[in-house]
C-alpha cells in the first residue's frame, strides 16, 4: 500500500506546478505534520520538485526518526533552522522559484528570505496546502471518528460529577481529566466551561463561579486521537428548566438538526449557514446568533471550509466540519449545540453519538 | 494610584519617541494584555503619540469593556479587524511613522500595511514590548507567585495518585485535574509527563506507556494566575531508586542549586547557563544537558530574558526565570528539576518551594 504521505507530497508538488513555483517553503507545523507525520513543535520542510528536507532541532532526533522514517532527508539542528535551510536549500535539484506561506510566516522570518535568500525567488502563497487537507482520506476520517467518541465518552463521565457549588475551574479539571482518561491525546483547544448568564458570552473561560441551581451549564470541549480533533458542545440545565430556557434550546436544537439534515457537498459555505439562520429568525433569535454555522477540523481545530454569511466557497464531498447554531442573550444565558459531520452528495454522516435533547441534571 | 497599564503605555511612548517612530501597530497577543488588560484571542492596538484605539470582534463585546474600562477607546468590530483598523487610523493624532511587531505580523498582514496603509510610513520592530515586559512590578510577582504555589499545590496532589500501571495519559489528567484544582485558570502549555526511557526525551508528550516500578517520572507543568505562568520540573523514582538514578539526579541537583545560588542581576545570560554546564561538565554529563539553563516567564511562559549559551544580553534585576539543568540519556533516561527564580542583585529569590530531594514513590 502507497505511504499516505508520499500520496500527499505528489498532490502537492501537482498543485505547486499548476502555481508554475519549482517548490515550496513550508512553515505550519499542521502542514508539516500533513505531509510527514514530523508532530514536534519546531520545523520547516521543503518540497522540491525531485527532493526535500525537513528540518528540526536536537530535542526531536528521537521523535522525527520515528515519525519520518525515511519518507524524506531529515536534518537535526543544534543551532537556528534557517541556518540549516541556507545551508540545505543550495543543494536541492531544480529550484528557482520557491513559494512560502504568507499566513504561517511571521515578517521577521519574510525578511530572512530577503536577506539570505536572495538567490531564490520567492511568491507568497496562501492556503495551498491547507486546500489539500479539507477533503478528508479513510485513515483521517477514522482518527477524527475516535476523537468523538473520546469526546462523548468525557462528557458522560463529567455530567455524572457536575454538582451544584462546585466551580467552572473545578468542573473544567474534572472534563480534561475525563479527557485523557478517554485517551485524548491533548486538548486541541482550552475547554469552554461556562453556567448560568456567562453561558451569553460564545468565548467564555471556566472561571471561579459556583454552578447554582437552574442554570444553564455550557460545556464546549475537544479530544484528539492521531493528532485529528473533535470539536463538541452541549448545553444543559443544573436542575429543572423554566420555560425560556425550554424555548431557547428548541429553537437551537431546531437549527442544528435541520442543518444537519440538509448540508450537503457543493453548497456554498454561507447556503449552509443559511439554514440554521433562517430558523432562528423565524424563531426571532436572528440578531442572537452573532457567529457562523461551523467550520473544518482536521489536524486543526478551525481549518477550512468556513460555514459563515461570508464564505462564498463550496463545500467538497469529505470535509469535516462542525455545526454549531448558537443563541445568546446578554445577561441571561446562551445555549450552543454543536455536532461533527461529514459533508457528503447525501445526508452527512454524523459523528458525535451524544443525545441532543435537553438534559436536566437532577 | 496609577493605573499601571497608564504607566507602561507611557513607558512605550518613550522607547517609540526614541526609536523615533510616532507610534505602534501591536498585533501580539501577550503585548495588548500588558499594555490594556484584555485577554481575549483577538485583537489589534494601535498607541499613537495623543491617543490610542483597541480592536477586537463581537465575541469580547462584554468582557473588553469589563478588562479594559476607560484606558483606551475599544471598537467591537462584527468584520475584520483590519477593516475596523483602517477607519479608525485616519482619525489619530500625530501618526505618520508607525511601528509594527515584525515577529508577530504574519507576511499576510504584513502585506496588508503595504496594500492599505500606504498613507503611513511602516517601520519593522523586534521586542520592544518584550522588552518592557522583562522586569516585573509588584503586581506581576504577586501573580507569578500565586501560580507558583498553585503549581506546588497541584504538585502534591497529583503524586499522591501516582500508581504503577497507570498510563501517562491518565497521570496527565490527573496533574491537569490538579492544577485547575489548585485554581489555574489555564494551562500555559501541556503538561509533560514521560516515564521510563522516555524522560530522555526533553519534550515528550503523554503517552500510552504504563508506569513501571522502577521508573524515572518526570512531571513539567505550570500553572496561571491573573495571566502569569509557572513552569516547573520535578523527577522522582516510582519505588527504589537504583545508584545510576542517584549518581544523574545528584548532578542535576547540584546544577540546579549552584544556579539559584549564584544567578545575578547584570550576569549575561551566557555567563549564568554557564554556571550550570560547568558542573554537569565535571560530572561527565556536558553531553548529555543538550538546552539552555532557563527562560523567562510571565504573560507567556517562554520570554525574555534567556538563559542559554548564546545569550549575550545581561539579566535585569526584577525579571522572573526559571532555572532547569537537565540531562538525559538516550534509551535510559533523564532527569531535569526546575525552579522559578526572581533575579536580583543579591542572591535570588525563590518562588517555586518544592522539595527537591530524590522522591521515591513507595
Amino acid at each position: 500500500m502507497a505511504d499516505v504521505r508520499a500520496v500527499r507530497l505528489a498532490a502537492l508538488r501537482s498543485v505547486l506546478a499548476a502555481r508554475q513555483v519549482d517548490g515550496m517553503l513550508i512553515s505550519s507545523l499542521a502542514n508539516i505534520r500533513y505531509l510527514t507525520g514530523f508532530s514536534g513543535s519546531n520545523a520547516l520542510l521543503v518540497v522540491g520538485p525531485a527532493d526535500s528536507v525537513l528540518l528540526t532541532d536536537f530535542r526531536y532526533q528521537t521523535q522525527v526518526v520515528d515519525e519520518v522514517g525515511d519518507l524524506v532527508p531529515v536534518r537535526v539542528e543544534s543551532k537556528s533552522l534557517w541556518n540549516g535551510l541556507w545551508e540545505a536549500l543550495p543543494a536541492m535539484v531544480g529550484l528557482e522559484r520557491l513559494g512560502f506561506e504568507s499566513a504561517h510566516l511571521p515578517h521577521r522570518d519574510f525578511d530572512r528570505l530577503l536577506e539570505h535568500g536572495r538567490r531564490w525567488r520567492w511568491q507568497a502563497t496562501l492556503d495551498v496546502i491547507e486546500g489539500l487537507r479539507e477533503k478528508k482520506d479513510s485513515g483521517e476520517l477514522a482518527s477524527i471518528r475516535r476523537a468523538a467518541e473520546i469526546g462523548a465518552d468525557a462528557f458522560a463521565r463529567t455530567l455524572a460529577g457536575v454538582r451544584v457549588g462546585m466551580t467552572e475551574l473545578q468542573l473544567c479539571g474534572l472534563l480534561e481529566h475525563s479527557l485523557r482518561d478517554s485517551g485524548s491525546e491533548a486538548h486541541p483547544f482550552p475547554p469552554i466551561v461556562a453556567s448560568g448568564p456567562r453561558t451569553a458570552l460564545p468565548h467564555a473561560r471556566a472561571s471561579s463561579r459556583a454552578i447554582a441551581l437552574g442554570d444553564f451549564l455550557l460545556l464546549d470541549f475537544g479530544a484528539t486521537h492521531g493528532g485529528y480533533c473533535s470539536d463538541i458542545t452541549r448545553t444543559v440545565v443544573v436542575g429543572r428548566s423554566n420555560e425560556r430556557q425550554r424555548e431557547v434550546y428548541a429553537a437551537v436544537l431546531e437549527a442544528n438538526e435541520e442543518s444537519r439534515r440538509f448540508v450537503r457537498a457543493g453548497m456554498r459555505g454561507c447556503d449552509a449557514d443559511a439554514i440554521a439562520r433562517d430558523v432562528l429568525e423565524k424563531a426571532g433569535f436572528g440578531e442572537a446568533f452573532g457567529h457562523g454555522l461551523g467550520h473544518g477540523i482536521g489536524l486543526d481545530v478551525h481549518e477550512a471550509p468556513r460555514l459563515s454569511r461570508v464564505s462564498e466557497t463550496p463545500l467538497p464531498s469529505g470535509a469535516v466540519v462542525t455545526i454549531e447554531p448558537g443563541v445568546y442573550l446578554v445577561g441571561w444565558g446562551g445555549v450552543r449545540i454543536e455536532d461533527d459531520i461529514v459533508v457528503q452528495d447525501g445526508e452527512a454522516e454524523l459523528l458525535t453519538m451524544i443525545p441532543r435533547e435537553l438534559i436536566e441534571l437532577l
